[in-house]
């Protein structure tokens, strides 16, 4: 007999493309421009082996944790959160996840039935499809511009009639769009969402990483319709895999429940190395701006290579911040296809296509500036542009 | 309008009574044999300092990592699951995960659809429970008799036509009756999931923790249609949140795959520290040595006080390794009943009602062992028997 089948939500399900580009451009000859992840030499590993040393003279550090997280690091972020809001949030309104990818996993299980209907930026984060893909809902795209998530264009399908359960939008910094939401559109974004009695998901892991000027108030400042995301992945260190998310308290509640049976607990150890950073004011403005300053010259970088070689034939988005540049190729480069030349020229990249829901992004694509010195930068545009040459004579 | 409402799966999915109990029962004045933690002091922290301390000079250590596990610990644990299944096992075969919790999560999401059908024990782990239930798994259950869950019983309904997805089984040392499955049964379960094609989940957090003779080869041993889980959690420390499944590699791949969209990855960091500890034969055998010493003593100490507290009017496992007894009162004695009166007593237990799946257990109890000394075991039944008379007398 053959092996039993797998469940039905497998077929068609596809491994993230990034993953799997990441494992490829893993060879030490490529410049990789496709990661999405923090310079290494930018996470505070001092700060976190003191952190943990501390914590490791209390047994708790090592038990099983409360389910919606470790109650010191819940006060740390109520008041990190009631700051950014602008009013008071109680640390029962804040549930810690593993990474802010859980939050928005255990979301989709909370607020989600097959079927519901969500309504996603285009392009998309990847990582959010794939969850509510796996949830079996029905995804709908409105379009980003240079101000974010098109409110327009979302009110003009809530006045057709369309229901969505939950907008999901990534307002500081879009990954892979790294544009902004405007106030605005905040505020307008907030009104529909207690008018039309959906959920807003305000995904939120760049917002601490401005060049210029911090961001506006969140959507969640403005609706207890918005559940909030955010993560000490980009700005401390992927490995302490502490997300979190800020919702109403039966929200919370929820979650809290849903959670217990989907992993107990997170790690009470990296909860509070987590907690003792996030909580040390001074020492974190003056490490986020060690961050801010690296990233936003990286950039600056990035964006002075890709104007020089390509000039009038790629449109570029203005970087305020985040992780991501977002190339548009105006001469009709297909980024599919140029990516296998990239490789051959040594640099890699995330073609548009990745993060298409309705259009299909083919002359776009995704670079990742982050873990690349500024001469590492300039080569991998010289690269990147040695490829396009060649599709074009080719 | 009215908060936007949360979806279906949550109607009727309660909140582990274990852990709303374990709130109740933080009480300093109350001895708690309601938990399932491991002794804190048992837990190596001086070591997981060391082994932090030399995980943290490396970069990689505080970035993302693997989605199905970092590597290196994928590696020690192919070694350690090769060993111990008597058959070579590769790193492929195994996803690490955020304790084995969330390999039972993830393995729901890629073996079942919903109202497939999943045999439980009964008594059954009530976290595994939860996890199906979210599932919107139907439930059936087998009883557990002294050597492990009745093959017997569950043969008859496969011979009666009833056609499991899955066959959930804590093989060694149950969550909550603390026996183990006999060697015959173990074939003979693993011949009838390779006659009927179901999978067999083989959930074994508790197989290190033997108190005379380690347990007979895994339910794994004997047929490719058995995915083991097992865990650091009760071993090393709750706190490093590793656990990991082994099964065959295109289970594995959907597993990854759907664990991309749940968390992306585990914690490079505390896999590192387990991975160094687990690696370390000499000092990890002595480890162990020190916690089955530790319980054993205790367990034995339990079992007499339960014996002369009580006598016939209770009918108690044997308990040959884990962190449980489970007690059935012959005298009808009602645990939800007595658990008020025990409480004002000052004593915490959780009822057999929590547990419960086709029979009641409205008589029986699980008590655990494992975070007392001998003294406060005593104390623990003493006043358990001061308000089971109580309630006699009223």
């Amino acid at each position: 007999m053959h092996a039993p089948p797998l469940a039905r939500r497998l077929n068609g399900l596809q491994s993230s493309a990034i993953r799997d580009l990441l494992t490829i451009t893993a060879r030490a000859d490529i410049i990789s421009l496709a990661g999405g992840l923090p310079d290494p030499d930018l996470i505070p590993r001092d700060r976190i082996r003191a952190a943990a040393d501390a914590a490791l003279v209390d047994p708790s550090s090592v038990q099983y944790t409360e389910t919606s997280g470790w109650a010191g690091l819940r006060d740390v972020l109520a008041v990190r959160e009631s700051k950014r809001l602008g009013r008071a949030i109680a640390a029962s309104e804040i549930v810690v996840t593993h990474g802010s990818q859980q939050a928005l996993s255990l979301l989709a299980q909370v607020l989600l039935d097959p079927g519901a209907l969500v309504i996603v930026e285009d392009p998309a984060y990847t990582g959010a499809l794939q969850v509510f893909r796996t949830a079996e809902a029905q995804i709908e795209a409105v379009p980003l511009d240079d101000d974010g998530m098109s409110v327009d264009a979302l009110s003009a399908l809530l006045e057709s009639g369309v229901r969505p359960t939950v907008v999901h939008t990534v307002s500081n910094f879009h990954n892979p769009g790294s544009v902004s939401l405007s106030t605005q559109r905040r505020v307008r974004l907030a009104e529909l969402a207690d008018r039309y009695g959906f959920w807003v998901i305000e995904d939120d892991p760049y917002g601490e990483i401005w060049f210029h000027n911090a961001p506006p108030l969140p959507v969640a400042a403005h609706s207890d319709r918005v559940i909030r995301l955010s993560s000490a992945s980009k700005i401390l260190a992927p490995a302490l895999r502490t997300g979190w998310l800020q919702a109403p308290e039966h929200v919370c509640r929820a979650v809290e429940l849903i959670k217990q049976g989907v992993d107990l607990c997170g790690s009470a150890l990296t909860q509070r190395i987590a907690a003792t950073l996030l909580a040390d004011d001074d020492w974190l403005e003056s490490h986020l701006g060690d961050v801010r300053s690296a990233y936003r010259e990286r950039s600056e970088t990035l964006s002075r290579a890709v104007q020089k070689e390509f000039g009038d034939a790629v449109a570029s988005t203005d970087v305020d911040g985040g992780m991501f540049c977002w190339l548009d190729f105006r001469d009709g480069t297909d980024t599919e296809t140029l990516l296998a030349a990239a490789l051959d020229e040594g640099v890699a990249f995330v073609p548009g296509s990745a993060f298409a829901v309705g259009n299909d992004y083919k002359n776009a694509m995704r670079l990742c500036f982050t873990t690349s010195e500024g001469s590492v930068l300039e080569e991998a545009v010289a690269r990147l542009a040695c490829a396009h040459g060649a599709r074009l004579r080719s």
